[in-house]
């Protein structure tokens, strides 16, 4: 299995009071396991200094990748960049390249105190351009600091996806079936016990008008899938 | 502010792996702040025994309630309720009632090994009824354990939400303007600061069409927000 690892680490109140959904972490979610890296949590925190300060700390220690949204924009609520560069001990200063960004970026007298907030980060980080509305994210150690914005968040996303390293890229594919997973969770069991790190979920889904169980088999082996494919269907079909 | 705070553990490989998006710590967001209940967190976490166990230690210890989704079903895969018992060093056992429920449910024959295992779950717990598919979740301390199909989710958490011990609830206006949040960024934290556990809160939106700003006043004082919200009109109308 891919030793390359990641967490999420989603800052902000407007997801845990309901008044936001996250799209973020998903669109995370799906990007990494293309890129081979091992996704292992996603933790949803609120704006709180202490908080950040903590999870930053202990979640940069244990994986590979840690990605943050949310909490860099100009307002009183935005301390994501001030609380991670606490967390690595880091002062916490205007970068002159984010400055020249988003002083290009305003009109004339718009650039105001809140807004050069925005080029303030932990010394040493590496920008992450924005092309949609400039103020930049940036990476310092293992974290990439990530806009809450859907589209900018993605944007973010892509400029630097190429540049994480993954390990073996874990291969799917996934059969469809109009059986309770109740009646074929010992087969699905036993095959998955056959195959050294293959890993069968199954997921049951149900509507008026019908319900089955998708089932996902999971390995860095595609003549594997496809051999507990052929077995799965075998048991399906009888 | 509200004394009675919640976690969401959300248990399933299938979200880390982007495979499925979590739905559910949106819905119960949603439903915990109208219940005066302040949501601290949510986590999702892989499919894997060790990690259930640590985080239901932690969190049940830190948390007035904690909500778990997913996990609870027939397969190999669904160790949540094996894995609760263990945190809590209470013996997992065919709990009589669920039997009874499940028996009577599938058609004769049909009530296998596995789905026996639907009935098992720590000693001395609550069940929390499924009106759709029959197999039921639990309570067991203050850990509500609930299936992971967004439906019988939701009806679960209908079931027992009347009786979660809520505090006092956080009204929340909201109002939005044209104006980029970063020229109206100082007023906010101005404002903020002149009431009494007030937050107020800024979300940026745009789209090809327009930009602006949302602008988010919590408080348990419903006339401070008015207050608030007639002191941020006259600055937005400038």
């Amino acid at each position: 299995m891919s030793s390359y690892t990641a967490a999420i680490i989603v800052i902000g109140d407007e997801i845990l009071s309901g008044r936001t959904k996250d799209s973020n972490s998903h669109f995370i979610a799906k990007n990494l396991l293309e890129e081979g890296i091992k996704l292992e949590e996603i933790i949803v925190i609120k704006d709180d200094k202490k908080t950040i300060i903590d999870r930053i700390s202990n979640y940069s220690k244990k994986y590979t990748y840690i990605f943050t949204t949310g909490g860099i924009g100009p307002t009183h609520d935005d301390i994501t960049s001030e609380s991670i560069s606490e967390a690595f001990n880091l002062s916490y200063e205007i970068n002159e390249d984010a400055f020249k960004i988003l002083d290009a970026y305003y009109p004339n007298g718009e650039f105001n105190e809140s807004r050069q907030r925005m080029a303030k980060m932990p010394v040493g980080s590496e920008l992450i351009l924005n092309p949609i509305t400039a103020a930049p994210g940036f990476k310092i150690k293992n974290v990439y600091v990530f806009a809450g914005i859907p589209k900018i968040m993605q944007s973010m996303f892509h400029s630097i996806s190429s540049k994480l390293k993954g390990g073996i890229i874990i291969k799917s594919k996934t059969i469809t079936c109009d059986i309770g997973e109740g009646k074929i969770a010992s087969d699905l069991s036993q095959i998955e016990k056959q195959f050294l790190n293959m890993k069968i979920g199954s997921y049951p889904y149900f509507n008026p008008q019908s319900f089955g169980t998708s089932i996902v088999i999971r390995s860095e082996n595609i003549d594997d899938i496809d051999l507990a494919l052929e077995k799965l269907t075998k048991i399906i079909k009888q």
